[in-house]
């Protein structure tokens, strides 16, 4: 077993001995010393590490980046050891990174996470639990029931009964961790296919006997999910993956504050059901919509599906957390009528990248997608990984777990309300300056806005459709190049996306607008800050109108 | 935006003070000592951690412990500080989980890692980049295609032109991270549908109009995807979840070394294609099976596959990591020729929980499963999330990255061949044992065997069927036994499983074996430790002879 290859300088894994020791007790002491240094800076002076050494974003054009990262061919022998690959992260890595824990990057749903999260994130790393099943993991399995059904609770707030029940049942599941929103998503659709096209008299089920057998065991030639017009994107691959296509993700208009409309719901509905050969496996509502952070008519929505027997699907992917805030969860009013409920973990519970939840009001809903194997998942076990899409599965639930010991829910609710909070006070900064247009109103802590000088404002409230165009136009082109200007100084990040003019300012024509968008997430972000960023925007609208920037900029360099 | 919740105790987050402090620097120079003390331990001392606190399985029935997690409502107000919930993880998690590190431990694909990986995985963390996106990851997307670029190189060895052409090249992709290989298997077969079943003229494919559409267009009433006998349960979930039916997914006999038997798979295409309405989407080959670590003849699966113009998907998983060992890497060929190819990052390549690969040989292979939105992944984009099942996903690519820099392929092909040796070594030591026989031969780094007393093997010789099912009834349930105690005795641990009699020995009557199967990639497991776990299941044997564990001691028990 002992392998003679020769050492070579003075490498960790220079022979069997070497590589025994990387996985046993490693280092000098000189060597460990540094390691300490370095690891301390990334444990306990996490947010001094991220200010020092990654830059919010940077102005390094990727093309430039690329050119370093093209060498294809795997190194044989060890190039580095462990001090040298973190010192080199921490050098040419993080640099070139995105410091999205900067209270001045209020762009994307990814922000600053609790210094505690990354002593969890090891701990659960040094523990290499494997959830799929009980021998790989034991007390975490159990710990894993436990957490779920507090955040069962949380939703769906059952019996006491119900939850003696089924916390520690192995027959039953309240719900699973996952990798993120898009596999809960999916799940929860995955659940309902199998539900509305499942075993019957004669027929062994969808999941057995694939779509085609199904549509005909249940005379259909159509399933399709009613989402709204803002749902995430994630729902039509979902309708992709699952084979019911994903032009079958119908989406639903919305109302001038983003919320799916109920009478176009009940249209809809009344729609795919003329033929008589349209199933409806799912109606979506959301907790936090991607875009604009706005929550649907979920009392609404939860009873049209009661009354048709549809399946109801909450993805409260973004707003779950809400729920924490005495003062805000009313926002999420009907969410306990959901018969399912996906919750990101690496969003508002401020936990690592990459942890998903789903959640089932019914504990046997799942059973729908259960598979057993020879070596695993046996029947009749209490393996968790019977009833997920994933295999193997890191114990992200110990990271839950004690975030909330640590935290309380009160913890929680405090961000929940700083964000709404500075959500509202941002709105309000926003009007009270000319150059700028709200778009969307904030209902929980996301808005969209953009640059649009007064007198187009103005212009825009008289001007023919062909006229509105034009200004659109124009607007887009300048939004976007804002956007991407202020990215590229590297102060601040606030990201883009597209609208319906028609439904964000209802009586105008239908055409797209380009706005800006700001998900306010970190606790380090306050007003004055907001405000240094529409400071920095009024800047690169004058540079802009000088040509200094944009495509007038692009036409001038061209000469 | 303060919140004005009275302090109570010495929580961590008993103000907005506070909870910014979790934000940025906490913790008093005294409790920060515990912490670095903790964490010096999970960072620098894995091993002696591990084998201190964690037992390698233990006798608490599952139902004793989960009556310590019962309590199902979220704590309102923090719990615990950082260094109490450490401290109760060390105390009250750690000794409850399972030491999957352990040398003894030898049932499953989970084992030691190397103590940086618990490093590296801290440093991820850290960072936080989401590699959904450019603006949210930056480099580490760069990073991700150059080590996807060298995986790729090291599986298909293509031309430097070609790996220059797309190791950056934003319009392509040569493969991704994932969650696991079920992700990766999933994505496998989801690309090949996609491919067989795509756009042509008069049908814009199968992920925009669904199954049922696509079926008519190609003329086609089922589609079907022939593996192993002994592939992954994973692509039974995929064929469900897909929509073609987890029936449609079709088991081909394996011969007596479990591999898949060439003359089968031609049947299984002949019947296939015999009604003119079936579409093989797929063929699987594997590379190192779940149960027996076998390795399916890819280089003649892929003479068929290009034949018959059939996606060739294989899963390497398990044995991806086999191409490092220049001693054994001539045990993969033909992977080479493949369509895709799945590689854990949790397996072979030791690193945490959570790690999958998918690679395509053709670099627009994963435009087949691409999506877009306004706020992200936007067309043209280099976002990485265009072509991936997940949405948000953190960044192991920096993981695999520096391992391979502080390992080399040669470290990896040292763990490669102390397994597949002592693998080796192992079959002979239970061949040498009477009480012992091998029911698969090790091909890679995993065999099974079981416990059958010579005289019974003598006897199944010549016995007749009905003698055989007796004497295997009574073996399966001895071995299911032996299994069981020798787990909750808690020394060691090695998993079961499920196989056929008349494959494995051929000339037998059908009927189920549950046999002993163990996994050898822990570099400290050694023939001593091997033998120590034979021993072991020696007494076992010999006090369910005397009636002392087992069927006996329970009637015994019941009288």
């Amino acid at each position: 077993m002992k392998n003679s290859n020769q050492p070579q300088n003075n490498e960790l894994v220079k022979d069997w001995i070497g590589l025994i020791q990387v996985f046993t007790c490693p280092e000098d002491a000189e060597t460990r010393a540094t390691l300490v240094g370095l690891m301390s800076q990334i444990l306990f002076e996490l947010h001094d590490f991220l200010i020092k050494s990654v830059g919010i974003t940077e102005e390094i054009s990727l093309k430039d980046l690329a050119d370093d990262y093209t060498q294809t061919v795997l190194n044989k022998c060890p190039e580095k050891k462990l001090a040298e690959v973190v010192t080199g992260v921490f050098d040419t890595i993080a640099p070139h990174a995105v410091n999205v824990a900067s209270p001045y990057f209020v762009g994307h749903m990814t922000a600053a996470i609790p210094y505690f999260m990354v002593h969890l994130k090891a701990i659960v790393a040094a523990l290499n639990q494997n959830v799929v099943k009980l021998e790989t993991s034991k007390v975490v399995s159990v710990l894993e029931k436990q957490i779920v059904a507090k955040i069962h609770r949380m939703i769906f707030n059952l019996s006491d009964e119900f939850y003696k029940e089924h916390v520690q049942n192995t027959d039953t599941s309240l719900g699973s961790f996952m990798e993120g929103g898009t596999t809960a998503n999916l799940t929860a659709l995955w659940v309902a296919r199998n539900k509305a096209l499942g075993p019957k008299e004669g027929f062994a089920g969808i999941e057995k006997k694939g779509l085609v057998e199904a549509y005909r065991a249940y005379g259909v030639d159509r399933c399709v999910v009613l989402v709204s017009r803002r749902a995430h994107y994630s729902f039509r691959k979902a309708g992709g993956l699952l084979g019911i296509g994903n032009e079958n993700i119908i989406p639903v208009a919305v109302d001038q504050n983003n919320r799916l409309k109920i009478d176009a719901l009940e249209e809809a509905i009344a729609c795919a059901k003329q033929d008589g050969r349209t199933k409806i496996i799912a109606i979506v509502g959301i907790a936090g919509t991607t875009e604009t952070g706005t929550v649907d008519p979920l009392r609404d929505i939860a009873a049209i599906c009661a009354r048709e027997n549809i399946h109801f699907h909450a993805d409260a992917a973004w707003g779950g957390p809400t729920l924490m805030s005495d003062r805000y969860k009313h926002l999420l009013d009907g969410i306990q009528l959901a018969d399912s409920v996906t919750i990101d973990g690496h969003k508002q519970f401020y936990m690592p990248m990459g942890c998903g939840m789903i959640y089932f009001k019914n504990p046997w809903g799942l059973d729908a997608i259960s598979y057993h194997a020879n070596y695993v998942n046996r029947r009749g076990s209490v393996d968790l990984g019977i009833r997920t899409l994933a295999g193997s599965r890191e114990a992200n639930c110990l990271i839950l777990d004690s975030a909330i010991k640590i935290m309380g829910t009160r913890g929680y609710g405090m961000l929940i309300e700083h964000g709404i909070e500075l959500a509202a006070a941002f709105a309000e900064e926003i009007e009270s300056r000319p150059l700028f247009q709200l778009t969307t109103r904030p209902e929980l802590n996301i808005l969209t806005y953009r640059v649009c000088p007064p007198e187009l404002q103005t212009e825009m409230k008289t001007a023919s459709a062909q006229r509105i165009d034009e200004i659109n136009d124009e607007l887009n082109e300048l939004n976007r190049t804002i956007q991407q200007e202020q990215r590229e100084a590297g102060k601040s990040f606030v990201s883009r996306t597209v609208l319906e003019q028609d439904t964000i300012f209802p009586g105008m024509p239908p055409g797209k607008i380009v706005v800006l968008r700001s998900v306010l997430m970190n606790p380090l972000t306050n007003i004055e800050i907001l405000k240094d960023i529409l400071d920095e925007q009024e800047c690169l609208y004058e540079l802009w109108r000088l040509g200094e920037i944009g495509l007038e900029k692009t036409r001038k360099d061209r000469k």
